[in-house]
């Protein structure tokens, strides 16, 4: 009888980790630095190494855990290998097999951004549905589609990239990922600085953007407050995001949008601005669709990693 | 032991007909007329007829049927329920149910232009992977998603919908669907008559284009005679259809993009301009895939049907 299972989530600082029931109850949480010299060879073994510390300590026989699943900043194909992660200092890893054998555990692993839409679907904002988008406005924006339960991996482990899709033809700098014009320089916390900061300089209009550092969480209180130059800078927002999230509609149709990362704790007001351009773009057959915040937050990784492999 | 399944294609003005062995050869095509008047009362009886005397005919056993598969043109919930389907004078049939009800087979339905992508995987242009983008340019634009050789039905059967992606924001008439600057405004074959007609109002170019009717056809042959108008055409043709495929992979990152339709007769030559602008603005992590022109023309419809009661 398979009783617990791991949920992991490796970032490019931290490692959060994740001792689950098979009911999804988190019964422990914990932290290890990531170690991303070397190539970050280190990075496996300190995972199993922790793992391994975690069943010692609670006593759990190993076959009563049904495994182990991973969370990676990068795309991660069909056969569970890591086709490359920046932030981790990795090329190509196989991590389900590598981790295996450190391990001895069954692994299931998954790009970072696709594991948290299924920890939301699970048990956060996108509870009780079955096809969910989930976009998370951080530094960047990342995505993660859900079709009947499944994560859309994509051929190349580009399912859901959703931060890069091409969103503005008149754009001359350049979106980190080498494009210009991508969803990311307008709906990410740095997007939208950059909206502001590019508004701010284009006119003498009074803000109380002014007087402050522009942040995402500044442009959003200034909203909130009336301010008129930041509900302008909202607007383009929306619009972009909005309109963005109209065509992934008319691709997978889904139930629900799920907005996390940390421009959603500005709260319900980013849900209005995206639905408004949503709803007039959208094709009419999609409009009845639901949008709600991320409820997990830092857990969605490692909630989305145990579902992996809880399947 | 299944021998045989049927592949049915209802139009607004015939039904496309098939006969099949589960090998997937046509053994047979033929079709009947679609009967639209009294709400479409008589289209489901027709077909099960137009079966029945197909099995009398050829003296088939009836337990040697594996089922028929039939696409629609409109949206076709998880239950195999028709929405809605204008062009058949249908509200909401429960189709599978009734049609099953008639012929005593398992039947299994879908929406048409999904059911066209699923034939190309299976036997046409997309044959050999499974992860499809089927576009079919005529007189609308209609498409088709199969991830992980599923089709992607979406929550209100819109799933595939990309006809009715907004890609101009700077559009005064309105699509069909009620929209403005949808897709199809511009990359059906009726949208490119739209463009050509614009722009040789807007210039006084000298221009092949206008000596003759101006069509969809008559564009990319200007086009392939180096008539420069209508080489601007093709490009805004290819800017509009390229950009959005390339949002289009930045949800699902599909194998191949199949072009199917009457504006695919134009050849090879619309997979090079849609395919320039795709590249130029697709997340880089999805460049690498194919674009393949639809191969089984008419007969996608009852193929991909077929296929759908065969799994």
């Amino acid at each position: 009888m398979k009783e617990y299972c791991f949920g992991i989530d490796i970032g490019g600082t931290t490692v959060k980790c994740g001792l689950f029931n098979v009911k999804g109850d988190i019964l422990e949480k914990w932290e290890i630095p990531t170690r991303t010299e070397n190539n970050g060879v280190n990075i496996l073994p300190d995972v199993a190494a922790t793992i391994d510390a975690k069943i010692q300590e609670k006593g759990i026989a190993r076959d009563t855990i049904a495994g182990v699943g991973v969370g990676i900043p990068g795309p991660v194909n069909e056969e569970g290998a890591v086709i490359c992660a920046v932030n981790l200092h990795w090329g190509y890893v196989e991590l389900e097999k590598e981790l295996e054998k450190l391990t001895g555990l069954t692994v299931k692993a998954g790009n970072d951004a696709n594991v948290a839409a299924l920890g939301e679907m699970w048990k956060g904002g996108g509870a009780g549905y079955h096809n969910v988008v989930m976009v998370t406005l951080g530094t960047g924006v990342g995505g993660g589609i859900i079709v009947n339960g499944k994560i859309v991996t994509g051929t190349h482990g580009a399912g859901g990239e959703i931060g890069h899709v091409h969103v503005e033809d008149d754009e001359h700098e350049s979106c980190n990922c080498g494009n210009q014009g991508c969803l990311e320089q307008y709906a990410s916390a740095t997007g939208i600085v950059r909206l502001a900061n590019r508004m701010l300089a284009a006119t003498d209009k009074p803000s109380v953007l002014r007087n402050e550092e522009v942040t995402a969480k500044s442009v959003f209180d200034a909203v909130k407050a009336g301010d008129e130059l930041a509900m302008e800078v909202a607007e383009k927002f929306g619009k972009y995001l909005g309109t963005a999230l109209a065509v992934v509609a008319g691709v997978v149709d889904p139930e629900v949008y799920v907005i996390g990362g940390g421009v959603s704790k500005a709260g319900k007001i980013i849900l209005d601005y995206i639905e408004k351009y949503y709803k007039k773009y959208v094709f009419q057959g999609s409009r009845d669709c639901a949008f709600a915040l991320a409820e997990l937050g830092n857990d969605a990784g490692i909630c989305g990693a145990a579902k992996l492999v809880l399947g």
